[in-house]
């Protein structure tokens, strides 16, 4: 809905413009001037004729025709202005800077939808109401500073929060960081952080198009369609980071069972993230540094070279990477030994790359060179070059440039010294540059985009399951827990292994179904959530005497129904449950059962549907994974067949949206097979 | 060792010194003339009589009686100097900033020791060499910039590594950082970081010396130094952070045991940090976040209010305290009312307390005199305050100044607009203040803070072992590992419980044991290292005739000498080890058995000895706690008898430095006791 009066308009009005350059409408003029915009400009003041120099209408019925407005004017009389921009003035653009909607009371709500059926009915966009603006290589339309250095290959920024918008900028743009937008959404009346993100993905051209978006969200109001058009830019090429802020507040919410209270929808927006392939972060700095690693060329190994005229930093980055899963891998060889004599006596080659205190430009630049053209077992180079303020460091700085122009792999600069060569790294920035301050915060940033999944394919596919017979089970369902029968069905129409099983209400079915399963047998009550806790589970059971006695005590156990005799199996205790969460879809959780997921927590999420490729991703990632392979000589579990479940899962879910949660658990797993033994669907249609 | 001539000099020669400012004789020379030094100042060069307007001679002999020497000459002629300065011109301390010593040839280390012979004769004290030098608030003898503001009151920093010590500072006095001392050691030829450490301890005064001690470490070589001084210092309220870099290397070391791969050097080093109470960090920006919050007040609990004018940064912080244990906890009442009451429409005070863009420096004054005299459910303030850029905000950051000053809660100032408010925040550093750039890093580093431990006790109370029979039994070991015979004998010195066992080498003596023992029981190989994975434990074994069976299959795996029959026993898995580490002493780990080691890792580490406190509180911490306490209605560990098992364990270790590993793998435990069933002791005299 994004139109192209907003992103490059010809005419701009600032409504409520004024000489005041301490309030909204003066400064967001003053923005516009300075920073050269091209087309015309107006300003609307009741009481002024010009404005900073530029002329200026008491009412907005005397302007031209004008492409974008921006008000800053109080709340109510926005509409009655924007009504008259839109129907006789053709403005098909609006930022509204000025707060007072729906943010603060239902009044204010009233005003916002007004200006929004307005603009919907003439083709429009607003941006806002209650927000600092946008900016871009065409206008700096915002009321604050700074405002960045623009370049069509910086980053396009998004946030939902203007004073945060702010203060990322003040993080990057010290660094070197150039943008080529920035939108603060504000209230999103119409347009959101998804809108602009869907704008970016349909008008994205590869030639020209910017590869870098930052987005900070406080709310994720239209997941699926922020889903989309994040893994479609990122299939695209582009790179996405993102701070979805309020990661904490979620856990408290109450939740009935297993899987609620681990999928929290903090859970959800991180398995939403994996999925769209957005690397998370969760501070202005952290995001800066990502965003700085973005704008240097894509990392295709996790082999780094850490080059250094002070060991110090170089041991404490090596650490970073190293404790973060990438490699400082050795250096050796007859090329080592050329580079080396190259160096002065005491260098090391052995990667990290030490040329000493004394290092010289020169010198680094055959380390470089050694790095790109000689070291094939070498990915990226991480340069470390400060100062202990004797000299000046342009050449090394204009050397790291010039490199960086020629060579294909990666070279991250360090440049710690921010005070003794604070004019030497301006110059560097000045090139075009950017720069590390710490080489532990890029060290952690380069490992967690390194390990970011690529997004999860366009189309998954999914195993079969019986949509027909799913759809009916759903449809004689009422809300709430499933029968133990219903739940049989279901995992047999979305092809799920279950246990043999019979549910009883006598001793004497009891110990007939024990005989038909085969001995040992499993006795559980049906009815109580904690079976474990209130004695409800008895395992191993070896005669029908034992069935018998066994049944008594416990058809008295508080809530039980009935009881539920299975065959003894044995294998790993294995979990996989989902969960809807609001908006996001399903979330599918998987782990090992018992203690690992109710004292370790040691899960894995991700949002349906699921291939069985994600879903042996997900198990790899468990930090428990080392028992599904078989630890201490025990038998492994069946990833795959592990897996596929995961899939069925999610496509089960899929197909019957009704369902609320629902767990297996336990699964028993082992190296032929993996078959749930007790499951609970919970249905809220 | 530290002579007062290296603290407090009256005269100060700098040997080598020159006009040429590029180089380090003339820069170091530079320094201490632009900082005012205010004693005799010399110069040695045999080129001129005087050097940057300061008198030179052309020989040392020509000197007069001088506290304090800076050399910066080549090595070949640093001994001569010595010596002349030493013992003619009662020279005390020595600053040798020149390089080509013991750190790049044999030829070096020679001249460095002749160097150190001569001042140890002489009673004087020798940094370096190959060191930035020293500087406090006496003299800036340092060849580097920057050069820090001097305060008292400010931080002492001992780096083993000159350009980092540079790096750090560059990272820290942006902030407002100040520094008392700076301690920069080099070859730790005779005065390394735990003899400056031994000497802020011993000449601690309460009322004027500094507080807070930062480290940057690359290799400990006097572990039980630097703890007892660490330690000694916390205990006379000092507060520590140190930067060990090279945690990584060390993973990969062989090692022969469960106990040896876990207990890498670096987990040493961590098991010191914590035993000091030592702050460790991993970079130099989350050094200087967390030095930053040491210059505050002490946090005194966990419970922190977020006072803001921006929505965004506070919910990033809270996430961030939340999420790594620390509180944001509601604030309300009438109190809470009242202040609400003085703050614009749409302000919350609820926590974060949020005044609102258009929030003033008055109704910060009224929020932080709430937070300090009406909410008592408050500790600590965090006020975060930037600024769009449309006014000034001097009068905010004077208010937050006079604050501080009062409030005996403290307040930590998170001042993110370092571009549109440079001055005032300049301007507030100006008098003495400290401020937080970043909230997540600040958020992250006050749980740290808060969540490492107080220093262990003095003198910790063991529990009673029988030293004379401990030592008696070792005596009479061989190195390698003990037969079981000794290693019961020494676990019932050490007071340590263990199953009942016989050690068989025939199948009828198997039988008996078996029967004496009582059935069920369990059967082992004596020999191989790894026994489940060879077949070589049988468990559950009922009757004598399995006994004999297993027997004969068993006395034939690889490398087996003998079966060890023990009762068979009930309850969860637990692991205690112990291992000698290299100058540190004994590493004590402890955790739940089996996979939670071999798989999740899930240990915690402590240095010999362990009161039975400290030994709680590393139960405590482990991941899989939780299983302890007694999960899904399962019998919990008596974590008393646990914790002083672990206790023992040091206690014996203690009395035997000759163990060099050992576990106790696995002890199983139940609410009532804790048994060793499995032990393996090594012994490495």
């Amino acid at each position: 809905m994004i139109t192209n009066e907003l992103i490059n308009p010809k005419s701009i009005v600032v409504v409520g413009g004024s000489d005041d350059i301490q309030k909204p409408g003066g400064k967001v003029l003053k923005n516009l001037i300075d920073n050269h915009f091209k087309g015309s400009l107006y300003v609307v003041n009741p009481k002024a004729d010009e404005v900073q120099g530029v002329k200026s209408v008491r009412d907005v019925a005397e302007l031209p025709q004008v492409d974008l407005a921006i008000l800053a004017i109080a709340a109510k009389f926005c509409p009655q202005t924007v009504e008259v921009l839109a129907t006789q003035k053709g403005t098909r653009a609006f930022i509204i800077l000025s707060a007072g909607f729906h943010e603060e009371s239902e009044e204010g709500a009233k005003l916002e939808q007004q200006i929004v059926d307005t603009i919907n009915r003439t083709g429009g966009c607003l941006i806002g109401p209650n927000c600092i603006g946008v900016m871009n290589t065409n206008y700096a339309g915002v009321f604050t500073t700074p405002i960045p250095k623009f370049d069509p290959k910086g980053v396009d920024f998004i946030s939902g929060s203007g004073a945060t918008a702010v203060f990322i900028m003040e993080s990057s743009i010290p660094r070197g960081l150039t943008f080529n937008s920035v939108y603060s959404v504000g209230n999103s009346a119409q347009i959101g952080v998804e809108e602009v993100l869907e704008y970016l993905d349909n008008t994205f051209d590869p030639q020209s198009s910017s590869r870098v978006k930052l987005l900070y969200v406080e709310s994720i109001n239209k997941p699926q369609k922020l889903l989309k058009h994040a893994q479609s830019l990122i299939r695209k090429g582009c790179r996405i980071a993102a701070i979805k802020a309020g990661s904490s507040s979620a856990g408290s919410r109450a939740a009935s069972s297993h899987t609620g209270a681990l999928a929290s929808s903090d859970v959800a927006v991180e398995a939403l993230f994996r999925k769209a392939g957005i690397v998370r972060c969760y501070g202005r700095d952290e995001l800066a540094t990502v965003a700085s690693i973005f704008m240097h060329p894509e990392l295709q190994g996790k082999n780094i070279a850490v080059i250094t005229h002070a060991g110090g930093p170089a041991v404490m980055l090596t650490d970073s990477l190293s404790n973060n899963g990438l490699e400082v891998p050795p250096i050796e060889g007859p090329k080592a030994k050329e580079l080396l004599a190259k160096l002065f006596p005491g260098s090391s080659v052995a990667n990290p790359i030490d040329f000493l205190a004394t290092g010289t430009a020169e010198q680094l630049g055959f380390i470089i060179d050694a790095c790109e053209n000689d070291f094939h077992n070498i990915d990226a180079m991480i340069v470390i070059f400060g100062s202990p303020g004797l000299f000046p460091v342009y050449d090394v700085y204009d050397l790291l440039d010039e490199k960086m122009k020629v060579c294909r792999k990666p070279i991250f600069p360090v440049l710690p010294s921010v005070m003794n060569v604070k004019n030497e790294i301006e110059h560097f920035i000045a090139k075009g540059r950017i720069f590390f301050p710490d080489e532990v915060s890029l060290g952690n940033a380069l490992a967690k985009i390194y390990h970011t999944p690529k997004p999860s394919p366009e189309a998954p596919v999914l195993p079969k399951v019986n949509e027909k017979a799913i759809s009916e089970i759903i449809s004689k369902s009422n809300n709430g827990y499933l029968t133990p029968d219903a739940v049989q069905q279901l995992l047999d129409a979305a092809g799920i292994p279950r246990a043999g099983e019979a549910v009883v209400t006598t001793a004497d079915d009891a110990a007939r179904a024990a005989e038909k399963l085969g001995y040992p047998v499993v006795m559980k009550v049906v009815g109580p959530v904690h079976k474990s806790d209130v004695g409800g589970v008895v395992l191993n059971v070896k005669d029908s005497e034992t069935v018998r006695k066994e049944f008594d005590r416990m058809i008295k156990i508080k809530d039980t129904t009935a009881i539920l005799i299975q065959p003894m199996l044995k294998g790993v205790e294995l979990f996989v449950g989902a969960k809807r969460e609001d908006k996001f879809g399903h979330m599918v959780l998987c782990g090992l059962g018992g203690i690992f997921i109710e004292v370790l927590k040691d899960v894995k999420a991700a949002l349906a549907p699921i291939d069985t490729n994600e879903a042996l991703n997900m198990i790899k990632g468990l930090k428990s994974y080392g028992i599904i392979k078989g630890a201490r000589g025990q038998e492994p579990v069946n990833e795959q067949i592990f897996a596929e479940i995961v899939s069925r899962l999610s496509a089960l879910v899929t197909v019957a949206p009704e369902i609320f949660e629902m767990d297996l658990n336990p699964l028993l797993g082992s190296k032929d097979k993996v078959v749930a033994v007790d499951a609970r669907i919970r249905i809220e249609k």
